[in-house]
């Protein structure tokens, strides 16, 4: 398990709106990509997978981003994905954005998703071999920053 | 000018994902077009105009939703676009995104945009113009509400 | 039924990209939108309930568009849907995309999509009351362009 | 010079729709990314700087896709480029979308774009290095296919 989990994201052309920077709506779709990542290689589950052959699924509850500076396509992304939160069925997550060339802090983004029966869309409890693997996650995390 | 402002959005196949409901970075395309159009229709500002002949902008500095209930193409969205505060550059939002049918509510977003100079991204006082619009905005949706 | 069939689509903010015009991709969201209308309108036939409800849909095969002049957030598209071609389970249309204003011509799309069995994708005849509405809207349509 | 050039690219949650497989205009966001990368990397033009720098871009006047096998978040796909036609102002690309696991063809895509100025939207010729780049990339391709 590597930590603290980083998507690399380069910014491109179709990312841009007339202001000539990324426009507002499309952080969330990169944030999106950055959550469905660590969510396949950290918590190991695959939410196409989830959704086909199990009908259960993550539907998000809040997602928010605060927008520090501007991006152009001439700019990389390195977004850390951190916990916040992991209640009963809630997983609370934050994303730091930042470009990769002097570290420029972009964004702060935070997302919570509740782990559902997509059947009735009622939360279920999050499965205990993912809870572990969250815990890990945050563990390790937390080493990191009082080490 | 029409008090409060509702932004009509039926539901689309394209803003569905694999879980056949509405995709969470979605939500925030559908709520830059109900800003969109209220800045066009109640305070008469064109982002495009402004971008190209005035080099200045709003761009955001907060986007949030929280999602109540999942939404699908049968369902038709009606976005109310209240002022929650005026700052000295900022302006923030409220969306209330109910379903035509039945009123029931599918999301309240929040989000703050900065008039500023395209040029240098510096912020700039929102101009007086918009400044009557939106305060006059505020006025009538307060009598609404008390009335 | 209405003939010809004519989606009004308003250039957005979020169409754009940094040449201050609509993103190639875009076009291609902006025409399955006149698409999905006239399939619900014309076709009365909904996308979404055939895909839930009786596992079916039609899956495009061809998508193309000829760009003849670029478009701006101050531009609204008329665009007329007319059919190209029934097969046995293949639905030829073509999209022609005006600027409201003066008529200029935007765009030509061409899609053909193969009514499907979602479960296998296999290609399963057109249904008969699809194809009496897709014949109705070709008699009706044949004698505009005559009469 | 790497030829062929291939753009490697997973399929994600975001692509997709209430079908389950990626929906019909992301294939030309996708597309766009692979061009963009093609540009960036092959012919050492960097569409962001143009447009910004020199005022001259590359509009798209034709755009088309064949949609050979549907695509899941479980794909990824290789997406290799070849020119199709170089002309004085105008490039044509042909891309070969091909899924990593066992090459099944997914898609193929014809695009072609014209070097313009985007002042006026006149047509320029393809400037004297990026054409000698285009020809060195079509007569390596070609040993690639003869040898």
């Amino acid at each position: 398990m590597k930590t603290p989990f980083i998507y690399r994201r380069p910014i491109r052309w179709g990312d841009t709106d007339a202001a000539r920077i990324v426009f507002t709506a499309h952080y969330f779709d990169i944030c999106m990509e950055a959550i469905e990542s660590f969510f396949h290689e950290i918590l190991e589950l695959d939410w196409f997978a989830m959704t086909c052959k199990q009908s259960t699924g993550t539907p998000f509850v809040h997602a928010e981003v605060d927008f520090h500076t501007p991006l152009t396509p001439r700019d990389v992304l390195n977004i850390r994905v951190d916990i916040e939160h992991q209640g009963n069925s809630s997983l609370s997550l934050i994303l730091y954005g930042n470009r990769e060339v002097e570290g420029v802090a972009a964004f702060t983004g935070r997302f919570t998703c509740s782990f559902s029966d997509l059947n009735n869309l009622k939360s279920i409890p999050i499965p205990s071999d993912i809870r572990q693997r969250i815990t890990c996650y945050q563990q390790q995390s937390s080493k990191l920053i009082s080490g």
